[in-house]
Parts: structure tokens; C-alpha cells; sequence
């Protein structure tokens, strides 16, 4: 599979690339972000996954994450895919909404017309990627980690939840824990997966853990001032779930913080380091 | 002098904050931001003024800079006013180019038509704003350091300059250090001051060392991919002028680094712990 490089920046003594390739998961042109640390020739570096939020591209976290400092002294590969595909023919949200379609993917493989066709972010980041960056890019596959914000803190949850073994750890700011229960994940499991809501289980991290899916460590953080705590995140259904199922959690409710990347940026070294001892200690 | 809250988030333990205030220099309305950091009611805290380039705003450091970790940390008041007045009535480069006008006030009093009204940057910066941080926010203003980027860089290196014993210390990240002696600056210098040189030598930092002007500490950072190098910031002739002039200087060149905040982003941390030391020491 191939892979250009659309930009290479020298930063914190590594190099911040964006690279574009064509998918055949999403039948579209789809556009990711690399951090890579300095290292040695020839060494493979374990790698960590952002998972972005509602209306954001790999460009958000990789301008304000904060990330780059801390993932080159750790040694730490960060990759930030897209929310959703993009480009010519990629259907949007009907009403250009932007909690559906472009840059609102949701991480699930939609069965819907006319989504089906292109937007398949499970498959995607569950198999086309990591194949991808794996060949491409110097990253050991058996030292992953996960994280995500929002949106994105749902598809790391998620994933991590069916893919048992795959990831050392997993973290998420402000996750929608609970897609089933809320309007952002009603709206777009509706549209991507129909309204049978057997087809939405495999994509609630709370009804996974529920039905025994398990998770290795797991780091939250949720601001209390966040304005979709209440509404759309219910980060207490995730208490619920992980206390109910004896699923280890660390799960921190931040006085004050809001939902924003400053919000983001205050704890992205904290979990970074956090992934890094997981990462590095015996599988 | 009234100032308006226009945003405050929680970050780092502080609060980033922009502001927005009627000017008496620019006869314009003024935006800033100021990150404050938790500290004990009463405190003053040093202060670190960061001058931006180019088509900038007080937002592009606030938000890609990587200041606040170590603000938070060192107990630093950080302070990024925009780069020109705005608004309407404002006049803009007739052409709407991005090195003149609206982005690019250059920090200078203008004296030509019709700039001269509004581009004020000198003055805001040298007499307005601080008197107005110092009425509202818990600054101490006898622990000044200045920072800047490019066009900024300048800004700091001129106004520490022309202002002897006010800042501690001075730093920048690719500084243009001699605008008389660049295409960006000899446009600037003319647009806003006119054909006669004499008017410039105020603004051209290598010109004021050799009249005498002298910096307290000062560092330089440029990256040697950085395509401005050498048609517009020219960092040997600071070298230069340093030396002939027995100025203090630490001014590095770092190898593969270009113009961009993926730059100074990598050593805004090293500046500010430099900034730092010299802000707490005795004075």
C-alpha cells in the first residue's frame, strides 16, 4: 500500500508528518498524522492512537495536543487519524450538521445507504491502518496504546473493547462512554446502522464491558465544567459499568476544566506517561 | 482603562484568558491574551511578554505555543498582544499583502498617511498595555522578560532595547534582527516612516547596539531549514553586531528547524526556564 508524505516538520528533535493514502476500507483519499521520535536506525518504537472529536482532523490534536514534548523523551510514536472520510462523493450530514457525516465517522462500520459505501472508520483503523503504518512506519504493533478525546474517546473505548490483548492501555478525555444513551449517539447510530439496536451494541463501550468485554488499565479525565458532561458524555455510566463488571479504571472528574484542547493539553503528558510505563513494562 | 473578558478557561491549573480593550493609541479596539497561573491571592507574579509574527494574532501562540506547562510550573504571567490594530477603519496594505497592514504593524509609531493614526504598536506596547495589565492583572512589572517570533523577535529585541533596564531578559525565536537591511522590513519601515532613514534606526535592532543600546541577557534561537533565513532575518549580522559591541548573546542555530510554531514550540519551554532564572534572581 502506498503513502505520501504531504508534510515533514522537525519538532521536539523528531519529525511531525502528515501523510495522505488511498483507502480501500473508506474508497477514499484519507489523511493521518506521525509523530516519530528521534531513535536509533533500525529500532521499533511503540505507538499510541489519538482518537479526535466531533469536527476535528488529524490537525487539532497534532497543533494543540501538547503531545510532542513527552512522546520524545518516552520514545513514543503518535498517530492521529481523521473523523471521517472525506472528498468527492463522501456523503455529509443532510442538513450539514456537525455531529453526522463528514468529520463525525463515530469509528463504526456504517451498513446504511448512502454511508455504507464509504464511511467504515472501524474497519479502518481496526485493520487497513495499523497494516499500513506498520510497513511504513518504524512502530512495534505489539506495544500499542489508545486514547481518544469525545467522539474519539468512544472509538478508543470501543475498540479497545473488541479487540481484547491488542492494546497495553487505553485513556480517553471526556469520552462519550455511552453512545446508546445519548442524542450524539442515537443520532449517528440511527444513520450509520439503522434503528435495529441490536446492530448499536458493538459500539457502546458500557454495554461491552456489560456483556464482558474487558479492557487493560484504563485512564479517564472529565472536566466538570465540560458543557456536554450532563447531556451527552453521563461519564457516571462508565463508573457504573467498570465498578459492576470489576473492570479496573481510573476515572478523574477535573474541577473546572471544560471540553476544550486546553482542556486536552493539560493532561496529555500525565497520560502519555501513564501509557509509557504500560507500554514498556512485560506484556 | 476598562478591559472585557472575552474568554477564560481552565488550563494547566490557571486560566487562559483573552481580553479585548479599547485603545488610546491605536484608536482601535485591542485583543490580548494572558495566561495566569494558580497562585496565592495577593501574589504578583513575573511577567513574559510574547511578541508574534507575521500574519499573526495573540491566537496562534495561545493556542500552538507550548508556554503553559512551564508558565504554570515556573509561576510566569504570560502576556500576547495581536500584531497590528484592527477593525473597522484600519487601514490595510492597499494591496492586501500579508507583510504590511492588517498582521504586520511591525511595532512602530507610524508617521506616514494613512497609518500613522492607527499603527501605534510602538506606543501601545511601550506605555498603553503595561499600564493596563499592571491596573488589572497581578503583575509585577519590575520582573519583565520579552520574547518574540520573526517580525516579533524584532519587536522584542527593539523595545528592550530602546528600554533599558525594564526586562530582565530577552529572547527570540528567529528574529528579524536588521530591518533596514531586508525586503519585509524596508517596506514596513517605508510604508509607516517614509523614505528618510533616519527614521528607521529606532526600529532596526542591529543599528541600536551599534549606537550603544544595550540588551540584558539575550538568546536566540533559528532553526537552519527555515526559508526566511537568509533573505530576511539575516542572524549573522546580530552576531555581528553582538560581538563588535561586546553584547551578552547566546544566539544558536538548530540544525533541520524551520520558520514554523512545530519550532518554537520545541524550545519555548528552554526559554521560558531561561527567562525564569533571570526573572528570580536579584535584580
Amino acid at each position: 500500500m502506498s503513502l505520501t508524505i504531504i508534510s515533514s516538520v522537525k519538532a521536539h528533535g523528531g519529525e511531525q508528518r502528515v501523510y495522505s493514502h488511498p483507502s480501500s476500507a473508506t474508497r477514499s483519499e484519507m489523511v493521518f498524522s506521525a509523530f516519530i521520535p528521534d531513535h536509533e536506525p533500525g529500532l521499533k518504537l511503540p505507538v499510541v492512537w489519538y482518537l479526535s472529536g466531533l469536527t476535528c482532523t488529524h490537525a487539532n490534536v497534532t497543533e494543540k495536543g501538547e503531545y510532542r514534548a513527552a512522546c520524545a523523551e518516552l520514545g513514543l510514536i503518535f498517530i492521529a487519524p481523521d473523523t471521517s472520510p472525506r472528498g468527492e462523493g463522501v456523503p455529509d450530514d443532510p442538513e450539514g450538521a456537525y455531529d453526522f457525516g463528514l468529520g463525525a465517522g463515530f469509528y463504526v462500520d456504517a451498513t446504511q445507504k448512502p454511508f455504507a459505501k464509504h464511511y467504515q472508520m472501524r474497519s479502518y483503523l481496526e485493520a487497513e491502518l495499523p497494516e499500513l503504518i506498520a510497513e511504513h512506519l518504524p512502530v512495534d504493533l505489539d506495544r500499542q496504546a489508545i486514547m481518544g478525546h469525545s467522539m474519539g474517546g468512544h472509538g478508543a473505548l470501543t475498540i479497545a473493547l473488541r479487540n481484547r490483548g491488542r492494546f497495553r492501555s487505553v485513556s480517553a478525555f471526556a469520552p462519550i462512554v455511552a453512545p446508546m444513551a445519548c442524542p450524539w449517539g442515537q443520532k449517528a447510530l440511527t444513520g450509520y446502522l439503522g434503528e435495529s439496536q441490536g446492530a448499536w451494541l458493538a459500539y457502546d463501550a458500557c454495554e461491552l464491558i456489560e456483556e464482558g468485554a474487558r479492557l487493560p488499565d484504563l485512564l479517564v479525565d472529565q472536566g466538570t465544567a465540560d458543557p456536554f458532561l450532563e447531556t451527552q458524555l453521563k461519564t457516571h455510566l462508565l463508573v457504573h459499568a467498570c465498578k459492576a463488571a470489576n473492570q479496573r479504571a481510573t476515572i478523574r472528574m477535573q474541577e473546572g476544566y471544560d471540553h476544550s484542547y486546553y482542556f486536552i493539553s493539560t493532561f496529555m503528558d500525565e497520560h502519555l506517561r501513564w501509557h509509557h510505563e504500560r507500554l514498556v513494562g512485560a506484556s
